[in-house]
């Protein structure tokens, strides 16, 4: 026989689970659409050179490749690189298939376009604890909108989500791209240089400054860039003060262009107004890994957990791209799986549910027309035909969320309804 | 610059589209819900092996293959079959990922298990208009039941579903593949010639009586047969009693085991029981193409439309295949993309929308505050700035499915909100 697991590293989910994944994107869908972003779909596939063309960082060598249709013997002869017998691919994330969308559709869309997307994705990753090879993405974008509003939105709805979901109390460490480069700029790190170094500086949470220093010497580094940014980092101290031009400003080092400055202090502004009190914190040292960012990038963090619950940034080059045409570009990730877990959110929806055990020789006509009174009534109903073990079928019912039951033989025409548990 | 559309035969969704689907998915979920189905959720992709097994029928040579990751060219060298490098696939129907998941989490669900599974499936066919590579099933499975109840709650559910939808006066045709394999025995055809007659009387709605027989005679089936199933053929006349044994009865030739009118019957009195009459109608020429099913089958007819929107049958020995161990399973499914385009459901979640159009000056932080009030007010709200061309970006709103807008200034406190069109 066959192996019937799901496919290495992919899950199978189970009634319980899926309704609870569900509960949680339709809070997250619902919400969204509130704060005005607009549920947009693309197909799982594009093209494999569309899934390769640079923008994909590290996700593009993750990439399942396609298959051609009907290649031929002759073909599969002729061919030395078997990624040549692939013409699609399963999307690695949301970001690429939006570019493509937007640079098709821009006409018919609003001119700054909030779009949301719910929606899985698929990485060929090394199958690890809670890490999968095909998982949900929920991202949000403005595309068409260079000011500090579109940041404040992504923020603000995504904030006011994670308190839908139970999760007050997020916090948002935010940077730009552009002080970061004038931070290695300052410190003399020549522009060829820098992707390099922001991959190190990246990990300045696990191997800290004297492992980034070290690194970076490792690298080729100037010595002198080197330690100035060393001592730079290890004289950090993180700002006690509130999120504004005075906490930003004693962060960096002298040099930085105002204008970063001011987009930053607007967004803390607009979101502070939206919800009376901005939980932002400039980290001058916040990289975050991809390589298209240029402008703003942003996490957030919950104090109940270690990792980010999502992160996001501008990315006003990619679009031109696809477009012939550059369009400023914000969008923000929610980490989906992550938070999935660590949400409940009640079954509300049907505040009825009855399982009906009825005896074996009840007919199949009364049995339904039982159930129809009862579903028209509003509620959730699973008939069950009486068990040996009737607790064992009443305690899985329970477990998939029915809160009563009823018992019922032939010719009975009234039910009594009772509580589960 | 690389083609911006998506690959071909697959669709983009924009928000009116994509909101549209959403709503009538969410009302399907909704409703089979409330019928005790419980959503399950497989992965996209399973393995080649399985996707390739011989129960997908036609739908087998169709599926993507998607390829092992990092074929050396020493493997390509070696490979003489392309299907050799593909170790999944992705799923052409939602049936066979159905039986897997069954087989692999039996102990887990309950003793009869109603599944629904809203979800897209992919072919290659050739593209065509109202065909796609990518399309939504909704399909709904028992598993674990043998008796009528099984279709008498997939067929009283869909109904209900249908009705929701706003399309209520659907029929179902209904018929038996044990039905059809006596009725050939009775007129003498040979047991292993009748899959392929089968496939011939499919095609009696498009050939006729006569273009059946002729298919039949060049297969090389005997005159004697043949003749006996086109008198009986063009013999026929719609029933116009009620459905019930007398009914099937009448349109059967002698000798069909009771047994399975008997099952019939009982489906239609459950049926009726539920929904206080049932539009069943036996017709003993209902093939439906797929090779598996083995009992029951029957399609869902509107007067609105010529095409069938759904349907299903028994398919009792597949779980087998996987289980090693025999399991009854009955299943239908929802020809969602026929149905997305008849219905109209109004949009009613947020009924108060609003745009707001606001001057160039407003202060962000301004923005976001208004923003945010009418948001907690349970609103849904898009910002816009204020356009030489209002008028076009009031059209596109409304279009998105906006109620309402108010224009603002520097300053103002208070919105006056307009209803819109």
């Amino acid at each position: 026989m066959v192996a019937v697991n799901p496919p290495r590293g992919m899950r199978d989910f189970l009634p319980a689970d899926k309704a609870r994944r569900e509960r949680v994107l339709a809070l997250i869908r619902e919400r969204y659409r509130a704060h005005g972003f607009d549920e947009i779909e693309t197909p799982v596939m594009e093209d494999h050179a569309r899934l390769h063309a640079g923008v994909g960082g590290d996700n593009e060598k993750l990439a399942f490749n396609v298959m051609k249709r009907g290649i031929s013997a002759e073909t599969l002869a002729a061919t030395t690189d078997a990624a040549d017998l692939a013409d699609l691919g399963l999307r690695y994330d949301l970001t690429v298939p939006l570019s493509r969308f937007y640079a098709s559709h821009r006409g018919e869309l609003s001119g700054v376009f909030r779009a949301v997307q719910i929606a899985p994705v698929w990485r060929a990753e090394r199958p690890q604890k809670g890490r999968y090879r095909q998982f949900m993405q929920c991202d949000i974008d403005i595309m068409g909108d260079a000011s500090s509003r579109a940041e404040a939105e992504l923020i603000s709805a995504t904030l006011d989500v994670l308190d839908a979901l139970g999760l007050s109390g997020a916090s948002v460490r935010i940077n730009d791209r552009r002080a970061l480069d004038a931070l290695l700029d300052v410190f003399g790190f020549p522009e060829a240089d820098r992707p390099g170094v922001l991959i190190t500086i990246d990990k300045l949470d696990k191997i800290g400054p004297s492992g980034v220093a070290a690194e970076l010497r490792e690298r080729g580094s100037a010595a002198s860039s080197v330690d100035a940014l060393e001592a730079f980092i290890a004289g950090f101290e993180k700002p006690t003060d509130p999120f504004g031009a005075a906490q930003i400003r004693a962060l960096l080092p002298a040099g930085i262009p105002d204008e970063i400055v001011e987009h930053l202090v607007g967004i803390g502004e607009a979101v502070s107004a939206a919800r009376g009190g901005a939980p932002l914190e400039f980290d001058p040292f916040l990289v975050r890994g991809m390589g298209y960012y240029t402008g703003t990038i942003f996490e957030i963090a919950h104090p109940d957990v270690s990792y980010s619950l999502g992160g996001g940034g501008r990315y006003d080059g990619m679009i031109g791209r696809f477009l012939g045409q550059d369009v400023p570009a914000v969008g923000f990730s929610i980490g989906f799986e992550r938070i999935v877990d660590l949400v409940q959110i009640a079954d509300d929806a049907q505040s009825r549910s009855v399982v009906l055990v009825h005896d074996k020789d009840v007919p199949v006509a009364e049995l339904l027309a039982h159930k129809a009174r009862l579903v028209a009534d509003g509620a959730r109903v699973r008939l069950e035909q009486r068990p040996r073990n009737l607790k064992g079928v009443l305690d899985r019912a329970e477990s998939d969320g029915y809160t009563s039951f009823a018992t019922m033989s032939a010719g009975q025409d009234e039910l009594e309804i009772k509580p589960l548990g």
